[in-house]
């Protein structure tokens, strides 16, 4: 966050990490959320052994689920306190083996609508200081307002 | 397997078996194989509180999970023996809430190719002996041949 | 259509028609309608010169151009009539070239919602009568109510 | 290309040029190649009525083609002279009506790799010269090597 200190509004922030607070499966992972700011989250996933495939690379459902938070949190950003957001649909290149001792989503707005906001995630494997892409996701966030049980 | 006993050849179900057995993250989410035939696959996952997101259903990135297992694992039964499989990239459409006792996804091989390989899985939500269509992938799975610790 | 002849409300086959023609891009192209059914709509387009990349197929776009227009009337059957329509996204794999004397694109409704609706279309390379998928297609369409210039 | 004059290889340019030259699907819509640079092109296609959907928009289809071109350009600049280019597949999000006096797509490499390359595309609605993001695309293009036909 470098030259833009202090920018981001506390209230927001709240939004976003009670919300994931909620999402038992970032617990289930091992997922933390690390930065918030807006039209932009990123969060941080250790690599850990009951996250991997067969050939011992991190899941490629794994890696899906922090850049779809990470997608959806930062559309979420955009979206009018007490909004819902729920993924329509996503799409997600898997470039590299995911692998080292980090994964980090950095999701970020594109284009926020009234009812579709679009989000991409990039999915960086962390490993001896060195950031590696290894997945690019682009997914459309849809807006949901006035129905019961989804809100933030 | 209903009205179609005894076709599959019992080295193919051991092949897909013990790559699924390997996949530590389909332990973590609770996930089994439940039938395996050339060019398709089905896997069960029971819904369970460790697997939601903020507003109570399935995360999205299981569901993506289960179908990126169901599809690669369909597209891997057309494939040579000892060959290693990647997901280069899928697409998921969610279509309605991931919600009741269990989630079956359902991988088919579109078109098995020489290098990629398309596959689709339908996800579905069951609840009281009824099956909602809950999510929809399509996904390019890439044969691996000759890379040192990828196979099956 | 057999085994369901005379089920398709002319109106509706008109709406589609009616649209359709006021497609430019269509007649560009050279595709025409050939089938509308509920949930269903064929294009077809004669492969010519004047559509071709540079190894002499159809071009991937004007492949594209079919199915979306293909899976996107599909959904407009489905929506209320005086609905407008527009696509939100679409992910389309690409598996054989598409030559030929003539691609079919044939648009499906996998699940219509009040706001999005998800529709497929596989596309097929025809050449002496034998008919090969050569494209798939999954799209999302918007219904569009009451937006000036945006109706059918 | 201010700013970085004379730093493109000759033999590059008139490589895509060549190829693009052979699009005749290009010269159907009124595309032309703007830019070429190592894992950049820039196509702009004229907002004309034979490019139209029925509100009177650019069809997607149209705005895919362009897409698609500049993307797979844009990979192909990345693979070794004498490789052949096809795509395997895409996702593009459409984000406003394309409209307007034209639209270019910029097309970049995300990834190159040894089979597989991904390349993004954004497509721009120039207006009274203004720019407005109107698509995001990603592709997976493949690179061809030894296959008749398919060379560029």
């Amino acid at each position: 966050m470098t030259g833009e200190p202090a920018a981001v509004d506390p209230a927001l922030i709240t939004r976003i990490e009670t919300s994931f607070a909620k999402q038992a499966f970032m617990a289930t992972l091992g997922a933390r959320l690390v930065r918030v700011a807006p039209g932009e989250v990123e969060i941080a996933l250790p690599v850990s052994a009951h996250l991997c495939q067969q050939h011992g690379f991190v899941h490629a459902g794994a890696v899906s689920t922090i850049a779809d938070s990470a997608a959806g949190y930062a559309a979420l950003t955009a979206m009018p306190a007490g909004a819902g957001i729920l993924t329509a649909e996503f799409k997600i290149n898997l470039l590299a083996p995911a692998t080292g001792e980090e994964l980090r989503a950095l999701g970020k707005v594109v284009k926020a609508g009234r009812t579709l906001t679009l989000a991409t995630a990039e999915v960086f494997a962390v490993s001896g200081g060195a950031r590696k892409l290894c997945a690019m996701m682009t997914a459309t966030c849809m807006t949901i307002a006035g129905r019961e049980g989804v809100a933030d």
